[in-house]
């Protein structure tokens, strides 16, 4: 496989976009991708669009054609990808094939959702398409019912207190109050958090992302093609795919999803780096037991201190490792296509030294997106490339 | 890249199947293929499910996680890609490039579909999520409409006749009659298909293919890896994804598609074969005069005698080339996502001697599978391996 880099990045800011048509959102991000990559537009050689209920939100599938066709790129190969809110990060991986087999040199990735439109209980219908309705169904679980579950087990199992886990919550809404492009973000206080609307207990109303619309877009080259282009490149070292069970009930443990933990152990592998080496990570906060879950999973904590790191400020900047320093989805927002793709360009303005909550001398970066009831999960690990 | 050959191939009927989920029509389609192979489940390295509206219509997405899990598959990339009425096509061009590439030994794809069960208006709205509704919307065209169009363009340039075109219909209801996996076949006669009812000037119902539920499923094998395989081997000379205007607008020429000019023109040159070579081809006959527009496209008839060739019979088994011997979508049915896969199933079952409407010597056969208003197309040329 040849060695592919990330040239150019592009993202809108995510939240609320009434105004917007799912493709326009898509194409804001996808040409100043292109643009800051400095690439024509007939160099691309393969369009990947992640995306997860534009048909039951907005009745429109086939958006990677919808794209391509009103962005002007060449009659290539352009291609929806799907697999719930990993869809990002699938179509990420899949652009890096496409160069990665030498089946094109250039290959534009774009990520993109709304949701903010729709009614909440079509909203909330459309999510849940991300379930193993036949089998999980009758239980009544949610999304916020799983997790709800897993800070129990978490609590019971190593202690895991309200206070541990709104760190999580402060965090990653100051970073969000720092990230032009972040949905939201607020200076919270322990009580403040503990004080908001219950939403599934133990989660709070703080504890979970807010509903997002938002695109992102990432242009990858082949790094034997990338000689003449002007950016700070950022070396793909490894990009994963794994799955886990579609039912909740086909999990061994409501406290770790083993899609990450494999999808991290290859990719670790494939980088040739250890977690150690990791100096900036985003990862999938759809909740915040789930962000202390996935350290964890990720090999970045160790098992059942992914509370205790958080509170202890080693997750935060200038700790061990910084995680979602975009804000993540609970802060930046969570426009559920768009989100494997928008961790890949905040990884990327960290490696660049240009986020606007700069990590000092970030060198490897990682993303980990993770899709329905762990169903599906990737991890990449980017390096700067002059690093 | 490496040869990547075709090891096994399932598939359900097509047609009706009220009281099937869409995941359970997938299984039937995907273990039939794997049994057919004679491959364990733990040497699929990749999986890929091509379908296009089961969100809207069965609030089902991660539909690629849900049939591996049930399946039994093991933690593998399981992907769905969407391109509406190509994404089976699709779906298999990106099992191909998982071997070709080196990614894995093995790969399945599965395309599936069930439509029937819901309302014919939800239907209807949920196939139009393949438009661009913005800019193609507000003139009121749907699928009817474009190739009732395109039909009026032929007939206008080239005389096309109601009756050369019934010669298409008559062929692909006939060998349905005789393929146990059609949804429907029939003897009909020229007066019967004009006397049935109009549906969009000029196509009337027979002109049209039908509502249907269904699944197929291939199973592809590295060449390298494939020598204590047991069945008929068919190798994957070419397999081409192109996109043409995703607005009907956009299209030079209402009488051609140029996603399907392309595919084809490249699928020749990297499978280094001719039209002439061609024996047996299953297209996109998703209207009657579209298999007389493809036919042209695809260089199987010269342009514009697309409709006299298929009322001389040039078209039919024992012709010059045997079209949708399988009843093509207007008879076998059009399960959406399971549309390109059920393709390569039957051209597999035409170049292993083994089809109920059989093409004496078949070495050589080709796909063709058309998304949209022609957005995305894939073409792939496969071969008898021992030929």
């Amino acid at each position: 496989m040849r060695d592919v880099v990330i040239a150019g990045i592009g993202s809108t800011p995510f939240g609320r976009h009434p105004e917007a048509t799912i493709e326009s959102l898509a194409i804001w991000a996808a040409a100043e991708a292109l643009s800051d990559a400095g690439i024509e537009r007939d160099r691309i050689g393969a369009l990947y669009v992640g995306n997860f209920i534009s048909g039951p939100l907005n009745g429109k599938e086939v958006l990677a054609g919808l794209v391509a066709d009103q962005l002007g790129l060449p009659n290539i190969p352009c291609t929806k990808v799907e697999g719930a809110c990993a869809s990002g990060g699938i179509a990420f991986r899949h652009a890096w094939m496409s160069i990665a087999s030498g089946m094109c040199d250039a290959a534009l990735v774009v990520g993109v959702e709304t949701m903010s439109h729709a009614p909440t209980s079509q909203t909330t219908s459309a999510l849940n398409c991300a379930m193993d309705n036949e089998n999980d169904g009758p239980s009544g679980l949610t999304f916020p019912g799983l997790f709800g579950l897993s800070w129990r087990v978490h609590a019971e199992r190593y202690g895991t207190t309200r206070e541990q886990v709104s760190a999580v919550v402060r965090k990653n809404k100051s970073y969000g109050l720092r990230n032009p492009l972040a949905q939201m973000g607020a200076t919270l206080t322990n009580e403040q958090i503990a004080a908001s609307p219950n939403i599934c207990d133990p989660l709070q109303l703080y504890d979970c992302c807010p509903t997002s619309d938002g695109a992102a877009a990432v242009v990858l080259v082949a790094k034997s093609a990338s000689a003449e282009l002007k950016n700070t490149l950022v070396d793909v070292l490894a990009t994963v795919q794994t799955r886990g069970s579609a039912r909740i009930s086909g999990h061994p443990d409501l406290c770790s999803f083993e899609a990450t933990v494999q999808a991290a152990h290859l990719a670790y592998q494939h980088a040739c780096v250890s977690p150690a080496d990791i100096d900036v990570v985003e990862l999938h906060d759809c909740f915040s037991i789930a962000e202390i879950i996935d350290s964890e999973d990720l090999g970045l904590v160790p098992r059942g201190l992914g509370a205790v790191w958080a509170a202890e400020g080693r997750t935060s900047i200038g700790g061990d490792v910084a995680i979602n320093t975009s804000g993540g989805l609970l802060s930046k927002g969570h426009p559920v296509g768009a989100t494997g793709v928008g961790q890949v360009f905040e990884i990327v303005r960290q490696l660049r030294g240009q986020h606007p909550n700069q990590v000092d001398e970030a060198r490897i970066g990682m993303t980990h997106n993770l899709g329905g009831t762990g169903v599906a999960c990737t991890v990449s690990i980017l390096r700067r490339s002059d690093a």
